[in-house]
């Protein structure tokens, strides 16, 4: 089964909002085994959406969805449009009147005409009160056995709902099909040397059998696709395939599975029982937010320290100000003085430090835009890294040597190299 | 002038990716005023690809962009596509070839097939070197008077290409309108009150300038838009229209600048040359990253504490421990102990401290998911509020208390309320 996924909204055309919604739902929707085939971004305006509407019914999709457009302002025209669509007229919905009234009341505020409004659906759409807002979730037949699903614009609403509510019903009311995906992540490996590498092995592939190669960061992501009815037999033909990559591609074959480094990193330091923190200059926090966005990651991640000011790195990470004379602010020295002094502070097994200058301008050393060391205490041992980015942008170089500090741990604590 | 964007690539389908560069250049378009009417998210599939460029070209659009489907391995079949839609055929381009030569050379790697296949380029078309990666960008005349610009996918290759080349050369030769947008921002009104409230305004805005409510957490943008050639009189219709709001909003109106708080925040500290510092528990760093995401940020904050763990709170925050246990970590008392000791510790004038339990269980002190609270150090005194949330992911919430954090620290040093 297919799905095509309209997100309305001005602001998503004019740059001002970035869509994460139809990432969200498409990636919903593939884990139950249904294919998104488009993803469409329009403006709220009348005629457009009733257009895209029309697209969406002869496109080989199943379901149609539409994020945005059901707020209670005067920008928000789905919903007529909607009734429009279906051939219907809105009527106020008992269940979803009551839903704002009680939001509204226990909030304090008073029920307004606008917000009464969220309650006007379709009459013959099935109107699902949504827990987390004031605009319902809409589930028409449109033409041509259509299935049509209208969710709100706001995030983490559209998240929810299709989670706990949207998600559930079309598995309950469909027979799904599967689609298997098996990821394999590789290291190392320039992805036109790892193409030629796998040619042979590609060529053999079966034709039912698809292949992406997705690049992330330095690492390179294979996917095999395959979609059916047959669980068992899809598994036996994927494995099949993966077993003879380990012999191509050797130790630069880093993981079978779809797994993210940080959830590697996660899993052995709770197997090993190892703690963690860091001392981030250059990277501000990103690095933190790396570990902390693990679940779970307080039995290991013990916290960290910012130290954004030269002042600070002497007087609470203890780097002495005559190393940092000698060899300034972002050094080897410095980064890995960062490391040693941070598992002192924070009594833990490991520490990552990074220092360096993301920008605008140079450093108060002359130390040029693009210039990082990351530092690493494990085991009594103290490993530091440089890294010279040029073209980068202030954030990306960020969001990089965060990266790049994770894989260092990585090669180091795991790869033991 | 209108654009029309295609991104192509399955993994954007599948919701492995998300899609960010039809954001970036939506934006970069939206800037010099060109207005972008579509964004299509399709397979990186012949026909399908062929069908929407026939789609983009019957369209409004002036300039149709695609990104993506421009790598060397074999899922990349963008190029041969763009020659068949263009009637021209595909030639090798020396400047691409010495670029991706020297860029090997460089890299200590030896050119491939795959690799020097990244300079055929269709033989009629523009060829612009790209000096951030290996993918030329290309920039052809389609028909219907239409430019057809591609771009490759990888996000930042993307970003720097468009702000160096592409949007410099769309300056330089077309004659392009003036769109002017104005944003204020409001605080503190639901959105459906606030509508009421500017009603009658509304009503009487010129037919010419359109009006869009832009909610963004607890605040909201109000979006004005006017499109033509005479900007001075375009300034004087628009100006005179916000004038007439401070009347109806208040001192709920905080802005007359699109203007993001924090940038408020940092021009006030660099102003008043006041110091900040952080200590942050349930953000993991996602505070932190909210300041150092602002240029020369470094002249007002001196870094942060990350205490992941209450040991830390304890030794590192010198949190007695006998406040802890009458209060727990999470708790009025023990935030503001963290602001204050922070803002000795760093030596700063002003600290702001957040703790809370995002989950996915509740604490060692049985602490519901979702309680935090915010502390703020100012002026010698202790500030300090209370946040319950529910129904909010893990990584929402970690959001939701930046953001509040952020909004405590705008009201009490700004705001002064």
């Amino acid at each position: 089964m297919n799905a095509y996924l309209i997100a309305i909204g001005d602001e998503l055309l004019s740059g001002r909002t970035l869509d994460t919604n139809s990432n969200f739902i498409a990636k919903q929707l593939d884990r139950i085994g249904i294919s998104t085939i488009k993803i469409s971004t329009i403006f709220d305006d009348l005629e457009t959406i009733k257009n895209e509407l029309l697209q969406a019914t002869i496109s080989k999709a199943d379901f149609i969805f539409t994020t945005g457009g059901l707020g209670p302002t005067k920008d928000d025209k789905t919903k007529q449009t909607i009734a429009d669509f279906l051939s219907d007229v809105l009527i106020f919905n008992q269940d979803c009147l009551d839903h704002v009234s009680k939001l509204y009341t226990e909030r304090g505020r008073i029920l307004n005409e606008l917000t009464r409004n969220q309650a006007l659906v379709p009459s013959r759409s099935l109107a699902i009160v949504n827990r987390y807002g004031t605009a319902p979730i809409l589930w028409s037949k449109a033409k041509n056995n259509k299935i049509l699903i209208n969710l709100p614009g706001v995030p983490y609403e559209t998240r929810a709902m299709m989670e706990e509510t949207i998600i559930p019903k079309i598995k309950s009311e469909f027979k799904l099909p599967f689609i298997l995906r098996k990821s394999l992540t590789v290291i190392n490996y320039p992805e036109s040397e790892l193409a030629i590498a796998l040619t042979d092995w590609e060529n053999e592939l079966p034709k039912n059998i698809s292949l992406s190669y997705l690049p992330a960061g330095s690492r390179i992501e294979l996917r095999l696709t395959i979609k059916g009815e047959d669980k068992d037999l899809m598994e036996k033909l994927v494995s099949k395939e993966i077993e003879k990559l380990p012999e191509i591609l050797g130790d630069r074959l880093i993981s079978k599975e779809e797994i993210n480094i940080i959830d590697l990193i996660s899993d052995f330091l709770k197997k090993e029982q190892l703690s963690i923190a860091l001392a981030e200059s250059i990277t501000g926090g990103s690095l933190s937010q790396c570990f902390t966005s693990v679940p779970g990651c307080s039995s290991y991640y013990k916290g960290g320290i910012i130290a954004y000011n030269t002042k600070i790195k002497e007087n609470i990470l203890n780097v002495p100000r005559a190393l940092i004379d000698e060899h300034t602010v972002v050094s080897k020295e410095v980064a890995e003085a960062m490391a040693i002094n941070t598992a002192k502070i924070f009594q833990t097994d490991i520490a990552i430090s990074t220092t360096g200058v993301a920008g605008p301008n140079t450093d108060e050393y002359n130390n040029p835009v693009g210039l990082a060391y990351v530092g690493l205490f494990y085991k009594g041992e103290v490993f530091s890294e440089k890294f010279v980015y040029s073209n980068l942008t202030r954030e990306e170089m960020i969001l990089r040597i965060s990266n790049k500090a994770i894989e260092f741990l990585y090669n180091k604590i795991i790869m033991n190299k």
